[in-house]
């Protein structure tokens, strides 16, 4: 079984950015999740591989919507695998992904309203 | 006034990412907007300045956080105003920043969880 994860989802949880000031370690972590997102084809990936059939998709099954090779598609899935957004798994010939919906649950909570910050005009 | 807002932020808004395939403008648009969030420096900004007192802080609240130079953390906030996720608005010797909460909500809603998301373990 070659099931990546790329990092622990759990290691730390979901007060709103806007709640209180992050930690250096906590910010840095983000930040590698939010900059892997940061790329409109990395975004386009996960959005084409949340909507596949079952949830899942192969390079096989992405590389059309593209006018990029089959590495360069390969090397944004990675980085969004090792940000810990996507999770694979090799069956036969092809790597399947999928989206982690917990790592993007935990994002969406660190940008969900706090009370001090929806209060500002 | 020089309230600054940086873009329009109801240009569309707010199906999650996993719920159908983006499409190359949205993906381009939400992209800055995570991209200006990939930085360590700048997610403890923003979390600074929300949870700085009546929700807003000028430079002078924010470079005894960093070991930065103030134009440094002038440029980082720039690129956050750039991006719309604050606003800005200078007061005689100091420029003022606020987080724009409908911002970080539009990428909230973006990041979360739709039905066909959620089944896949």
């Amino acid at each position: 079984m070659s099931n990546q994860t790329g990092q622990d989802s759990g290691r730390w949880c979901c007060s709103p950015v806007t709640g209180e000031p992050l930690s250096g370690e906590q910010a840095g972590q983000l930040a590698t999740m939010f900059k892997a997102l940061g790329d409109p084809v990395r975004l386009r990936l996960l959005s084409l591989i949340a909507a596949h059939a079952g949830g899942e998709a192969c390079v096989c099954d992405l590389t059309g919507a593209f006018d990029l090779s089959g590495p360069t598609i390969s090397h944004h899935l990675k980085v969004l695998r090792e940000a810990g957004l996507i999770a694979s798994e090799r069956r036969a010939t092809w790597v399947y992904y999928w989206v982690l919906p917990e790592a993007l649950q935990q994002l969406s909570s660190v940008l969900g309203p706090a009370p001090a910050a929806a209060t500002r005009g």
